[in-house]
């Protein structure tokens, strides 16, 4: 038996295309003899849905372009089809509306429909917002071969792995005693960094744990906030990684089932190193947006500075150095060096650049608030205020021609509100909100490693923000290693105070620290979707109250 | 036996400072020979705590502040005191870390541990996020009389009443088949128009059905996005009303048990007409949102329209006239009237202003921008550009004085997008922000009910943004009458557009509007937080994608 795994980029929402590259991968495999296709979990609506799913005529119409691509599609080929199903007995049993189910096609049929047992609801999920759980074990026989079927969550649950449970029940138990040949696990599985290798392990395992071969099939291709980074693999029962479709980019291979296990011919994709992926992952997320979004160029503001220099080498990566534009806005404030680094960026990058000077907008704001703060010193108002008309006039020039602007702040820097809202967090997405300074400066450095693509001195020099004279980001900040493993532990770690101090950080330093992390909640919440590659990151899956006394 | 209702505003996260404030309401209580103290749900920590329940220190501190309450309490009372307890036996049984729990303090003991049953997780609602459903029966004996403990969602799920169900069990039942005398629900009901009519009826159908009497406890007061309502209530077997505590504002009840039934001698508190009553809630809804977040006085731009006209008036009301200041910003667009109403307006109110015309700054843009917009057409990016002004001159005030910044958007504008990022909508809180025109317009009639507070002609002249020569906002958009029935199908009511054809609308314009919904998406996500006054808020429960094709 043949079987061919679709790693695909769906748009959420776009049904009809969806179901169209579904359609064409079918046809070709087909025509190469392939008995199965895979694709991933929800794969005719793209994951994650969210509230599409609240919509009676979405669930209609995903209905309806499922019997049509089972109408469609090649009569020799089983298909598995993610979709969002009614759930008939919701209000009669008090249960969810829907299931989060995947559709057997078989002779142009809706064959078998299996329900997603495992539901996730932490951190960026909501499933059990919209989904029933289901109770059934998910199988089926192709040519005598006996397939279990799983969706994502469903495998993340051994306990031996995880040293506990996260639920109840673990599915592929119960489909091993049912004894199924392999299992498929349908998946929409968001990147994060080292995901990957957690995955295999965890998958590996499995395997070997349940005498069971695994076909993991992972969506690819960003949306919004998510970043999915593909790298489908298969895994024989002992354990052995026999295949692995490339990251980061939609793609098909086709493996054979022989003699109880899985024979495969592709080249197995390397793991990318954690700087490369994690810049892949990040040029996937601009790209995507844009494109999902409709946007073919984008600007961004370039202060001379690392965050935005990465920044932009990222778009250009994405949408094309050509369709780049980098906006030089200087201050009374800004060093010689921060015009000439940009510049050299730009030049090295291959993008345009234009220059708008913010002195002239400066003083007319100074004049016409010069009645109302006569008296007062010069303070973070008038930092807020240069940041600002820069935003500003980054808003304009994205308005006026429709570049999608990219705002550039790290994530370091948005936990403690090192920032200003309404001025250099302006954008439609945040390439870097969840990198920590720290990480910024190691992608940069990964950048240069063959070649200059971010000038030197960007790197070398000491961060500023160049928002009144002689500034520099330590005067308010301790050094950024330490500020990032300050916020690794109250962010991701969730540790307290006491903890942080033991493990060697100045009491003083991690309590200042911790207040302004709290207190930069406002800011946070009106803030550009960011790209989240972090187990923790500022966005859908950060749900913090702002008017609060905690801590 | 006397009961004490403690209607309670807790501040979120502020453990000891909510503990006090039952303790002292406890004092009293029992120096009234009260038996009994009933708080809201989550009282300890105030609802809704959201993420701060994944921090294991604020769970610690939250079970502290329980014992060290049971032990400062009055001996003779004993008391319902809502927290998140930790659940055990989570990773070994793979089910979620906490329960939103009651304990039942007495002789100064935590003598009892009741768990929530019914987890709501729709709309603002997560609670499968964090809490783990209760298996057992909440009940107690107390001098012989026996009392259910029921917690807010326990009780909405009787589908006699609502025609269907939401969950599988119906936890009354299960306490009147144990022949409990009574039962109490101990709420975190986020108010919504009509919400409290709904409780009302939905008790009574209860109260009857069961022949059951209830105690209905509700926090009050504001948590960012959110408005508790309080109005708690009590019925009898009888489903006869036989006290409600006021609405809006801390307030506590005693009642007493005799014979079977409850007899309540404090005057039962009316409910407000709907506009009394949505006023009453948005003004709470700054109150507490400035207070809680260490505000004592607010700003923001007086256009001499009706949304800056009713939010200036909230505002007022909110923080006390002298705390207001209203900034007018006219440029060579506004209108004479624009800045005589508004003048008219804070006259009425007794609110300070400041002028601040906005042309020489927008010269100076101009004049930055000349090089890059050459050869382009006066647009939507000039239009943009005044309201950035605007914004960023706000927040200058805003961050130089603290004055809290509140944003005047209502919801059909920030539905259709008839807004703009980084300018009109700056500000902390959204006022208005779930208020559709229509009832803008309704809010300020009812202001004007006995004197002029909204002079007359800021309601009678046809709105207009003033961002261009002779602006009307019904150039770009149908009567707000015909706007918000439409808006109302789709976000509201979830209709297709053959829907709300079929009830009577131009297709051309339900497709307009949908499709104007669909594409402002990303300047919602980036929205201050808005005061949810209806069943579905662009805000905490509403999660769309951004980067989307459906529709």
């Amino acid at each position: 038996m043949k079987i061919t795994i679709a790693q695909l980029n769906p748009t959420i929402g776009d049904l009809r295309s969806n179901a169209q590259t579904i359609l064409t991968i079918a046809i070709e495999a087909a025509n190469n003899g392939a008995n199965l296709l895979l694709t991933p979990e929800l794969s005719l609506c793209g994951y994650p849905p969210r509230d599409l799913l609240l919509k009676p005529e979405f669930i209609d119409a995903m209905r309806s372009e499922l019997e049509q691509l089972a109408a469609d599609f090649p009569e020799n080929l089983s298909g598995l089809i993610g979709f969002a199903e009614r759930n008939q007995n919701a209000e009669e049993k008090g249960e969810k509306p829907l299931y989060n189910s995947i559709a057997l096609i078989q002779n142009n049929q809706i064959k078998q429909i299996f329900h997603k047992h495992l539901l996730p609801n932490y951190d960026v999920f909501d499933e059990v917002r919209y989904f029933q759980s289901g109770e059934l074990p998910n199988h089926f026989k192709l040519d005598d071969i006996h397939i279990g079927v799983t969706i994502c969550e469903d495998l993340w649950n051994d306990e031996e792995f995880w040293g506990k449970r996260a639920y109840g029940m673990n599915p592929i138990a119960d489909l091993v005693a049912l004894n199924v040949d392999f299992t498929v696990n349908l998946s929409a599985s968001p990147y994060t960094i080292g995901k990957q290798q957690i995955r295999e392990r965890m998958l590996t395992h499995m395997a070997i744990r349940f005498d069971q071969p695994i076909i993991y099939v992972n969506q690819v291709g960003a949306n919004d906030d998510l970043i999915f980074d593909g790298g489908s693999f298969v895994v024989n029962r002992d354990g052995l990684l026999c295949d692995r479709v490339p990251q980061m980019k939609p793609c098909n291979h086709t493996i054979r089932w022989e003699n109880q296990k899985f024979v495969c011919t592709d080249p197995i994709a390397p793991i990318l190193d954690q700087s490369a992926e994690l810049y892949a992952a990040l040029v996937l997320g601009v790209q995507d947006y844009a494109r999902k979004c409709g946007f073919k160029q984008a600007l961004l503001g370039l202060s001379g500075g690392i965050d935005s220099a990465l920044v932009a080498a990222i778009a250009a990566d994405a949408l094309g150095a050509e369709n780049i534009l980098g906006i030089l806005m200087p201050s009374p404030y800004s060093s010689d060096h921060s015009i000439s680094d940009a510049k050299q960026l730009a030049e090295n990058l291959g993008i345009k650049t234009q220059t708008v000077p913010i002195e002239p907008v400066m003083k007319s704001y100074d004049e016409s608030l010069a009645e109302i703060f006569s008296g007062t010193e010069f303070g973070i108002a008038e930092e807020n205020l240069q940041s600002r008309i820069r935003g500003t006039l980054l808003m304009g020039i994205s308005n006026k021609f429709n570049y999608l602007l990219i705002t550039t702040g790290n994530k370091s820097e948005i936990a403690v509100g090192y920032c200003t809202l309404y001025g250099d967090m302006n954008g439609g997405l945040a390439a870097i909100a969840d990198v920590p300074k720290t990480k910024v400066y190691a992608l940069c450095e990964w950048l240069n490693r063959t070649t200059e693509v971010i000038p030197t001195n960007i790197i070398t020099k000491p961060p500023s923000a160049e928002l009144k004279p002689g500034q520099l980001d330590q005067d308010s900040l301790p050094d950024y290693e330490i500020l990032d493993d300050i916020l690794d532990r109250i962010v991701q770690n969730r540790e307290s105070l006491d903890q942080i101090v033991a493990a060697g950080h100045d009491r003083t330093i991690v309590e200042k620290i911790s207040r302004l992390v709290k207190i930069a909640e406002f800011k946070r919440r009106q803030s550009a979707p960011g790209l989240k590659v972090t187990d923790r990151a500022f966005g859908t899956g950060w749900r913090m109250p702002i008017a609060q006394r905690w801590g």
